[in-house]
């Protein structure tokens, strides 16, 4: 990804609460139900379909976000990359961050837009 | 398509103005500059990527929010395959919505996981 990172790092600070992973860790997998997203406080992230990895997210990234749009199961799994600190956000927050802070909105939506493009590209 | 599509007709009735165009008229080309989002107030639109027909979009669909929300050229190219009737929607008043109709910028959203998933289906 030569483009640089959209920053959600305003809701990722050092003193946010965050949950830590091990490299390897399993985060969430493709089909579980989801009621969260999440940001990267520190680490790298690896987004996985199946064998393939279709992004490797770095701090203050944003990932899980679609599954709390659409109600629908994960579309992919996540696995940490590093040693890796996590802030959630459940769903009820989000939701509260779209009414609120139209930029937040925004930037997730450029999250999403920068996917579609990295996807269609490959296809 | 199986699921129903999101419906943007709040933008879009019948007495909102609107571009026509005929069937086969491209509406925008791919690596086109953007400037506006558009709604379907009647007929279907196909998004194609090359000779791939990537969607075939249905009445008060919306398309072409990406290329706004990234400031990018267009990633597709969209073309009338029937009858079809436009409203336009401009980057001014795209921000407009997403700032105060967080009911609008969720299904923005919605649409572009549904994209997304449809497009990691077949990668």
């Amino acid at each position: 990804m030569a483009e640089a990172p959209i920053d959600f790092r305003m809701l990722a600070g050092a003193g946010v609460p965050a949950r830590d992973y091990k490299p390897g860790d399993v985060i969430f997998r493709e089909g579980d139900a989801a009621a969260e997203l999440f940001i990267i406080q520190s680490g790298e992230v690896e987004i996985r379909l199946g064998n393939r990895v279709l992004e490797k997210l770095p701090q203050y990234s944003i990932f899980g976000e679609m599954a709390l749009i659409d109600a629908a199961p994960r579309s992919a799994s996540a696995v940490a990359a590093s040693d890796v600190k996590l802030v959630p956000v459940s769903e009820k927050q989000f939701l509260f961050l779209i009414g609120n802070t139209p930029h937040f909105a925004l930037n997730v939506m450029r999250v999403m837009a920068r996917r579609l493009r990295t996807t269609n590209k490959s296809l």
